[in-house]
């Protein structure tokens, strides 16, 4: 894959950032940005994050090397149907989704054999969403899951692991089930939990909230259009790891009934230490950055 | 009350924080700490966050007008036992402590009548122990919760709030049980939340922890033994507030077995927008500071 034209489609955080990532590292790709808002598009131009604006699918990606999905999931199976027969032969597409069984099977499905699709999910944002906050640093330091199939194009798949790597990237492969089973757990439960964590609470108790409170429910400020979809995407893996939370909380309230007062230590100890170990093994892969 | 003579009892963060901000600000009170450990009141000593050290409790809060407790809530009812002969007549007794029925109950029992007893709770502090980590402008901007009960001595009351308002903080007041109620909610079950999020991942998953998971994970970090006593002092309350969270994950997991995105959406809105005035209202307050 020669890299001449990207399409970027849905010009919002992460297309946005993309661009600008694009161009302050000196890629050289021309950036087509696809967008229904012409506010949003003209906003992407202003700020350099893309070269050209169409508000039509057909055209935006005609020319692409490279399509990348920025949208929210919900969307996906929808564009994908739209732009199918307006690639280009040998055209890779992409996404930036954090879910990633349906729109591996659904890009299967809809895209003709002359197009290669290989799911990605660079894990970098923001609780603030649109083009107002894109970033060209957003992506530096940050790791993008890549979640190819048997079925997947190989040359594909390190052509587009060199473009994240490219962004300052790091990239990791697993598969599509995995990824969602692992994401379930380790960021649509703590959106999850944050969000109960504010619903529970009396708005004479918000009133004592201090940095803990607030720190431990930043999570819970994101785009809620983007994680119904992720979560509705998800919701089976997001459901076990839900299951899973409770049952946890479920022996804490039995720890504090019997007052095991070793029990609740050796409880609070070890999450204190395994986070502690994940701390440092971020400090550690931060340094030999 | 004069305060000539200030004994802090237990010299970690907040009790050499404490001594730190009275010697920066200029207060004037000679401060006694007591400890076990002789490295500990040998460090307060060498940072100056206490005049005198001293291992002897009856010996530490002999002479002192204000005396503090500053050890986790576990170890207040033996400390305030051991002191109670010896303190002179009209000093005031506080403590920093998270939990306030159990405190306020046993120091009205085991006091003598000729010395008052006033609760607090100023609601500062960090995930780091120690003294080490002490420092003069901890309490500076936040809010000291004070828990005065029918019989509180009105002027030793108003001392004591003199006291912290002295050291930075902004005061309220609120009865023992309504403390503990919203604390519960606020404070100990978002710990505990952020424990139980540690401790249900797989190694696998936790490899994949971004920003939003360690800063919701945050407060997991604290100390195991402070928050153990704090868990089961408040353990009706919080196992009320961990039955709540436990309801609210279970409501989701309805709205994600049934697909309801309209309500699922709703859930989500909701939460951020709550997070986002509570934010609002903080900035405010401190912009009027």
């Amino acid at each position: 894959m020669e890299l001449q034209r990207v399409a970027i489609v849905g010009v919002g955080l992460l297309g946005g950032s993309i661009g600008l990532a694009l161009k302050s590292r000196g890629l050289g790709a021309a950036v087509m940005g696809f967008g229904h808002r012409p506010s949003t598009l003209q906003r992407a131009l202003e700020m350099g994050a893309i070269d050209q604006a169409c508000q039509s699918l057909p055209k935006a990606v005609a020319d692409a090397d490279l399509v990348i999905l920025c949208t929210p999931v919900g969307l996906f199976e929808s564009l994908l149907g739209q732009m199918a027969s307006d690639l280009k032969p040998g055209a890779v597409v992409t996404d930036v989704g954090s879910t990633k069984r349906s729109v591996v099977r659904q890009a299967h499905k809809l895209l003709p054999r002359k197009v290669q699709f290989v799911g990605s999910h660079p894990m970098a944002g923001s609780e603030k969403r649109g083009i107002d906050y894109a970033r060209a640093d957003l992506f530096a330091g940050a790791t993008c899951l890549l979640t190819p199939v048997a079925k997947t194009h190989a040359p594909s798949l390190a052509a587009v692991e060199r473009f994240w790597t490219a962004l300052g990237m790091r990239t990791c492969r697993l598969s599509p089930a995995e990824h969602d089973r692992k994401l379930a757990a380790i960021s649509h439960l703590p959106h999850a939990v944050a969000a109960a964590l504010v619903h529970l609470q009396q708005d004479a108790a918000l009133e004592l909230a201090g940095k803990g409170f607030l720190d431990s429910t930043r999570i819970a400020g994101g785009d809620a259009a983007l994680w119904r979809d992720i979560f509705l995407d998800n919701r089976d893996q997001l459901g076990a790891a839900v299951a899973r939370m409770r049952a946890e909380l479920a022996a804490l309230a039995r720890l504090l009934r019997t007052q095991d007062a070793a029990a609740l230590t050796q409880w609070l100890e070890k999450a204190a230490q395994r986070r502690e170990a994940l701390m440092q093994k971020k400090l550690r892969d931060m340094s030999v950055e």
